[in-house]
């Protein structure tokens, strides 16, 4: 790595964290449905995360996750209760971390300020970053719900760059997501695309910097 | 319907026109393959719209139904050349309006004047629509083309009320995109949704005043 990169941000769902290791959960609550579910849900936080941007009406991230899920349980037809959709939320708070990610922040340690910036809010981020064994790792978390702009906007990107208060240049994006590698990329960052599904690249003449399989790339 | 509503928005891609009308062609030119690739098609060509949209970085909706087939052909690992290119994109200008439209919108006719609205842009809508057999029936033809801001953006919403001409209260806005209707509603507009594929509400606190099965719920 370039080493005048000073600083790494890490995006947390999907990069750092599994969201469907929520998958377990799911199935426990409603067997034989666990997979459908997750992907589902994930599939509409995301939707609607674009859409009260798009309609600049903002709502936080947990608010999204609640209504995506209600939205996923109605589709599958599921029938859910409070109770049902406090463990599902709660779990969401305790997804794992992606096998290699821990040893990798190990080794970076030291060497770069790490961070994660999400479209998650701290009431999110908090406890799943704080209770993981990726904790002692992590620098700061940096949430877009303190300016209330959503990822892939150019005002979220910034939101981050000034918070970690380094250069454009010292920092390097990190995120398994291609919409964030893209909206990244347009804001100016250095970015690697942690490729984890092994999809094509994007078509918006958008690309990122460096292209991993996992987050062990980053290492070589 | 309400007397005093003067007009109707309808929108064009999966409201008045099948776009999975384009999987025969698909097939026919990738066999094994037409399903798949039409609704990977699809679902990239409003990430990428929604993408642009969140960036700010606007392209026309040609370009972009261009670049999602790119990239779902690639995906799929399909190959293709500038010919097959070429020979999908036309076909996506001569979509099939779904059975009952034409009927509904010739008892429409005279009663109140029928618009479409879409995110496509002009050179993708005039083709689509002035050689279908719905022409006869459409009094205009909007486009976000003109204003580059996409649905569901506000100022997409606001484009379509400024060119009718008409008062709010005067119109209904129709569709069968669920993100099309919330922004619609967001805005202020009253709204149809079409729910062809009988799903449930979203859970955006957004919801729409009427809801049918197909555009025939239009005339009871």
């Amino acid at each position: 790595m370039n080493p005048n990169m000073k600083a790494i941000i890490f995006d947390v769902y999907g990069t750092l964290f599994d969201v469907y290791s929520i998958t377990s959960k799911c199935e426990e609550l409603y067997p034989g449905n666990g997979e459908k579910m997750s992907t589902l849900w994930r599939k509409k936080q995301l939707e609607y995360a674009f859409l009260c941007q798009l309609m600049d009406k903002y709502r936080s991230f947990l608010s999204i996750t609640r209504s995506s899920l209600k939205y996923a349980l109605n589709e599958l037809q599921l029938l859910y209760n409070e109770e049902s959709e406090k463990i599902l939320l709660e779990a969401y708070k305790q997804l794992s971390p992606f096998p290699e990610v821990e040893s990798v922040l190990q080794q970076l340690q030291n060497k770069k300020k790490l961070v994660v910036f999400s479209n998650g809010s701290h009431d999110m981020l908090e406890p799943l970053v704080k209770t993981s064994t990726l904790s002692p790792y992590i620098d700061d978390i940096i949430s877009i719900d303190d300016v209330k702009q959503y990822k892939p906007t150019p005002a979220s990107y910034l939101h981050a760059l000034r918070t970690l208060g380094y250069e454009k240049e010292e920092i390097l994006f990190v995120s398994s997501n291609g919409w964030d590698i893209i909206g990244a990329t347009n804001f100016g960052f250095k970015t690697a695309w942690v490729n984890r599904k092994n999809l094509p690249l994007d078509e918006l003449d958008t690309l990122p910097h460096f292209m991993f399989r996992d987050l062990s790339g980053m290492l070589k």
